[in-house]
Parts: structure tokens; sequence; C-alpha cells
């Protein structure tokens, strides 16, 4: 845990470097899903002459109060666990409890309320059918549902390299650098916000917020650039995301072929998705 | 942790004995909070000739697999936390720092995103105002303010109290008995369901989807009694059923008064807050 903390501009940094190494000047789109959308605003926020379209997918401008804060508890899980030992860990194994834990939350609150109970309902794990049972022991299938998912994460994470993510998106605000309005103004590139209504860790309500925002800010500085949102149906809430992107096939299609600029006209019969 | 399992229906029939014990025969209105709904809806089930009238607030007729996953995670703070000891901690001290955890989640998700964002945003404890910090222990003002909310309130708790509780909360299901349908068709009494449409612990939709079942049941039955729906206004999700309920005030008064059971006329203009 002596490594310096890392941000989502490092990121962007180090593909900005890659993408150098190999002569690339110019980004037709930049677009990526959840910490992916937070890159892909980044990109647009470090590089706006370079970055020509963004489509953020769940997710937005910030990390809100409420993402810092349930961050902070996806960590305390780690931090918890006596084999973590402040990070070092190395020569006695991993705090994989902890790490189990953490991911178990992020799997149940990645979902909406509607797809867990459509896929898990009260059952038991075991499958007998009676209501009363009388013992701790006895899992719900949702319980052990998480539980598979988790420990199957688990195997492929480092839990120190977890808690750095987890700090580096409470982190998150575009541009890391004081005034959120300041920072929106200086994208100049086309935007397309995906996002699910159903939404437990990314907030539509903020999504529209943030695309507003950046519309008025456009509107006031001569920026003819859209910003578009399309909204993806489903029960599953995040990860409607990934589960049902193919909805907004069609949108993005479109997003990245045509003239990404506002006419008179288009902007007169703008409809938002937000709204 | 040997003693057997409660349940919902245990905290009734406790408070059915003291009543008996008092004389008390009939009940105007049984009313309760999140829990406490719980309650009042399982009061209407194992006494329909008692109860005249329930009053959940924040809460319907059974736990759903979100809340049981929820609460599984709220219960792994505190099994995670070495000191616990497999509840045999009585001798050594509580875990406090697993407790405190698992309230600071609760408190989290007792409240909506736009609540902690208008009363914490993305401040930092300190009151500094530099976006950018350099290590983990920079406290986000979100973060510290559900540290010292949860370190007070775990100084009256005991731990395997805390998960007591949260079995019974997940075994809850009215009736205990098998199917919902045969447990809600007990309920003889009307009805006044009080919900916030922010609330992230007990989603409204599934509020209105439990009201709309019993009315549906009581039409099959003949039973005029009411199932009415009032939403609390607010941005604070499940606790503006605290914060907020006087915006109910007028429509519990009428609720405990007037004649609680449908005319044609009534049903004809009935209108859900649900819809």
């Amino acid at each position: 845990m002596n490594f310096p903390l890392i941000t989502m501009r490092d990121f962007v940094n180090v593909q900005k470097a890659l993408l150098d190494s190999q002569g690339i000047t110019s980004l037709h789109a930049v677009a990526g899903l959840s910490m992916g959308a937070m890159q892909a605003m980044e990109w647009g926020n470090a590089y706006p002459n370079m970055v020509k379209r963004i489509i953020p997918v769940a997710g937005h401008a910030y990390s809100d109060a409420h993402l810092v804060g349930f961050f902070d508890l996806l960590a305390a899980f780690i931090k918890l666990d006596p084999k973590w030992k402040n990070g070092n860990y190395y020569a006695t194994g991993q705090p994989l409890d902890g790490l189990r834990e953490a991911r178990k939350l992020s799997l149940l609150t990645g979902v909406y309320w509607q797809w867990s109970q459509d896929n898990f309902g009260r059952a038991w794990a075991d499958g007998r059918t009676s209501v009363r049972r009388n013992s701790f022991n006895d899992k719900y299938k949702i319980e052990a549902g998480l539980d598979a998912g988790a420990t199957s994460y688990v195997q492929d994470v480092d839990a120190n390299h977890f808690l750095y993510r987890l700090k580096a998106t409470q982190d998150y605000i575009v541009g890391h650098n004081g005034s959120l309005a300041d920072e929106l103004a200086r994208i100049k590139a086309p935007i397309l916000f995906i996002y699910s209504p159903n939404d437990l860790v990314i907030p539509a309500d903020k999504v529209c917020e943030t695309g507003r925002m950046i519309r008025a800010l456009r509107d006031e500085a001569g920026n003819r650039a859209v910003v578009e949102f399309a909204e993806i149906e489903g029960n599953a809430g995040h990860v409607d995301s990934i589960f049902s992107i193919s909805q907004a096939a069609g949108r993005i299609e479109r997003f990245l072929d045509r003239e990404p600029y506002e006419t008179p006209r288009r902007r007169a019969r703008r409809r938002d998705g937000c709204s």
C-alpha cells in the first residue's frame, strides 16, 4: 500500500502513451462501461482535440456521495479481514473472505431488485420448499448465488489492487482539478450517454443532470456538439448496460456515422430519454 | 448463537400476550415503520378479527431477494470481525468494528442518493478544498459522517442480537406458512400503505404490487375493506418515512376516523399514489 494513489486520469494517460507509440492522433470515439465510462469522459476532458465522440455507458462526470460511501464499505470488507494485514499479505495469502464479501455486495447492487427477485425469489439454496427453517446455516438461493459468483471472481483478483481501484473511483471527478463546470466545458466532443433508469450504482437522474449541464455550458459557448441520451429498458439495473446494450445499437450506429452537431431543426425536435 | 431463530410472528405473539394480560381484545389500528411495518402486516394476518386497521410504513408482505441478500452482507461484516468468534465474545468484548461497518451500510442505504449528495457531496471531512489528495487516510465527509453515526449506534447494540434481527427480517413472509396469496387473503383489515418512491431498502413498486394483490384477492372474496396508498415526497428514501411522515398526517387521520370500506362511488374515484 506504499504505491501512490492512482486516478482515472492516470489510466487515460497510460492509454494515451500507448496510442502515441502507435502514431494514432485522432479517436473517432471513446466508449466505456461504468469505470470505463468515467475514463471516456476523462478522455474528452484531457484531450479535447483528439476525441471526436464520447459514449459513456452507465457513468457520468463524477462519483457522488453515495458512490463514495458505497465504495468505502466495499473496502471495509477487505480491511476487516485479519488476513489483509494493512496490505502486507503477500507472504501469507490473500484476504479472500473479505474480498469475496466485497464482491458479493457489488454483485447484489449491480442488479436491480426486480432482477434478483425474478431470478432467485425467496427460494432456498438446497431446493427444499418449506417456508420455516430453524438454522442460521440454511442459505437462501440468492445468498448461495452471490457466494458462487464472488468465489469465482476472487480467484483472479488482488485485494490491494481492488482497494486502489475503489479509491480511484471514489476520487473520480472529471478533470480532477476543481470546478465541475470548468472541466465539463473543456469537453468539445459530442456525447451519447447510455443508461438504465433502474441503475442502483449510477443514478439515472445524475446522468441526466450531467448531460444537461454540459448542454447548458455549450449553449453559452456556442458549441453545437450534441449531448444525447439513450435509455436501456430492463429489470437488471447497472448491468442492463451489458445485458441489453444491443437495444442501443441503432442509436450508437447513427451517433458514430452522422455529423455530430445540432442544427436548429434537430434541436427543436430533441427529445430526452432522460425526462 | 444457540438460541432458536425468532420470527416476526414471535414478536407479534409477545405483543399479543402483553395485550391479553391487559384485557385488550380489539386494536383500532396497528402501525409500524420498516420492521414495524412487517409486524403490522403480521398482526393483521395472525389476528384478523382483533385488528381493525393496518398502517405499514415503508414495508410490505415479504422480504424480497434483494433484501435477503443485503441483510446477508450486513451480517457478513459482523462474522468477518475476528472478535465475533462465532458469537462467543461475551468474555472478550464485542466485534465492534464489524458491527460499525454493518451499521454504516444500513445508514447509507437508508437514504437516497440525492440526500447524501445534497448533505455531503464530494467534500473532505477535514474541510480542506483541494480536489486531489494523496493518501488512503484522507476521508470524505460522507465517510466520516457514516463513521460517526455508526459509532454512536453500536454503543447500545449487541452483535448477536443484531444477527438474530437480520435473520428474522430475511425470513419474513407474512404468515410464515406457504402461499403468499392464502396468507394475504387472511388479512381482513383495511390497509394504508405509506411509502417513499425513492426507498432503496423497500422498493416502492413492491409495496404497490403487494397492495394490488390484496385488492384483487378482496374483490374475489367480496371483502370491501380498502387498500390505500400514501406516497411521501422527499429526497431521503427509506427514512423519508420518518423525516416526512407528517406529510401523510391527513391521510392517516381520515383513515383512522372514517368507515374503512369501499363504496362503489369511492372505488370509481380511487387514485393510486402508486401508479
